[in-house]
């Protein structure tokens, strides 16, 4: 059996009980490391666990998925995700490939920042698509995220935006020589994220679009959600971009139409007290009680 | 602290180590009891929690909240919810009250719902708002979930359907004479559900109306999810109309556009090798490569 399970979002002791006693049942241990992490490292969840874990980084599971498989007709694999197995990212790819091979497998749930973010009061049934917002290069801006936030605006939906992160990048110069240097891992902040939203609806000012967002609508950035430490700020967008909410992982949310209630709830993680009012006064369009 | 602390999707062991090692240590614990149910009773929990539990129904969340929170500014107490605490219920109303008593509150996360559909293999990134489908009655039949389940197909996205839950109902009679006794509990199943869309369908088909989906539209029921026998029957909404998953708590996607990842992965819960057949060639329309 290939059980995929999830890890939840903060700790080692977010893992469900369920998740615990398989992990250490099975024969091998992989953990996933390249779509997500743990406040805690991966020494930490060996030494809770009990158990020697093997790093699974994307090019083993798309190059080496065979050896990952192996033996578990036979007796049982585990592959830990942060989150839940089929969060933010699937992992289809792997299913599929032991399906093929005539083995069986199954999911152990856990939270993901896909549920998770209800925790700052805004309803999940009122989300819409959510968007990956990704590092911007000097030649490589897309503005594609942009416009889904703006398709669920119109909607009057809320926008879940996942960060960057970037882990086990090559320099140019390094892939060009074929060296496997990797560079630190690099993790998108809300600021950034709120920075490039901020660019882009100068952009789209210039060229005379009808707005979708302004420097004043209502953003909650989140950081470490499920942790002890975790952050919720509610701003604008232009105070987010100035905001530090600290450490790995950051994501934010656009928000659309807003009910009482979730006003209530927003203003317990308000960056100040204007922007409290701001979200009464200055976003009253999107507010109706 | 008042701590609210999801019980995922399965049986008692879904729980997550942090959530359980607070229950133990908790001076009151409290089960909701009225937004979804686990595969296991009240007692199977209270047997592996080793605590006595305290089912609290809408009507003492919402009437009797003083008496939950009280002493948890001085102790612990515990809210148990189903899924994820602010998952398909937001719980904004109690922590509410409990910032404005002065007590802290902390939230444990688990799967819910919203997040473990994504075991389907349909990306969660691409759904859009989620609908609640209710029991009609004879006269009281809403459509307003298929007005947003087109919105969300219009823009090519897949949309959860949460089915109805009665619980704590009252027939007219017992009502009128203010008697409390309460009708066994009812879950729709994705039979029910489907037929209600079907029924829709042939309504705004007889109106003229452009249809958002039709007979043959590929939906997914699921049932139980995250427990052992957990069922997934992918098919067309006709296929599912006369589907039987078994017992409760079910629930239904609605497909938007479909990629062909999510069609490989649909098709190992296809309902029978032609299901299977429609989904590449009857909708189409939906599947590019």
């Amino acid at each position: 059996m290939l059980y995929f399970i999830g890890l939840g979002l903060g700790d080692a002791k977010d893992i469900t009980v369920k998740g615990l006693e398989i992990v250490k049942q099975c024969s091998r241990v992989y953990l996933e490391a390249y779509t997500s992490i743990l406040t805690v490292g991966k020494d930490a969840l060996e030494e809770y666990y009990g158990r020697e874990l093997i790093l699974a980084d994307r090019d083993m599971v798309e190059q080496e998925a065979d050896e990952l498989l192996r033996g578990a007709d036979i007796s049982d694999v585990a592959f830990l995700v942060v989150g839940d197995p089929f969060g933010a990212t699937t992992h289809s790819d792997l299913v599929l490939r032991a399906v093929n091979a005539g083995i069986q497998y199954r999911v152990i749930h856990n939270a993901s920042i896909l549920n998770a973010v209800g925790c700052c009061g805004l309803q999940l049934y009122n989300f819409g698509e959510t968007v990956s917002i990704v590092f911007w290069t000097d030649t490589w801006r897309p503005e594609s995220f942009y416009d889904k936030i703006k398709k669920n605006r119109d909607l009057g939906m809320h926008t879940l935006c996942l960060l960057d992160i970037k882990v086990k990048e090559q320099s140019m110069e390094n892939l060009m020589r074929g060296r496997k240097v990797y560079e630190p891992p690099r993790y998108m902040t809300v600021s950034q994220a709120s920075q490039q939203l901020l660019e882009i609806v100068v952009n789209r000012r210039e060229q005379g679009d009808e707005l979708a967002i302004n420097e004043e609508t209502i953003c909650v950035g989140l950081a470490r959600v499920g942790a002890e430490d975790q952050a919720i700020r509610t701003g604008t967008l232009r105070q987010l971009a100035s905001s530090d909410l600290g450490g790995p992982l950051h994501s934010m949310i656009v928000t659309g139409h807003l009910h009482p209630l979730e006003v209530d709830m927003l203003q317990l993680s308000a960056v100040t007290s204007d922007a409290l009012k701001g979200l009464r006064m200055t976003d009253s369009s999107t507010y109706t009680s």
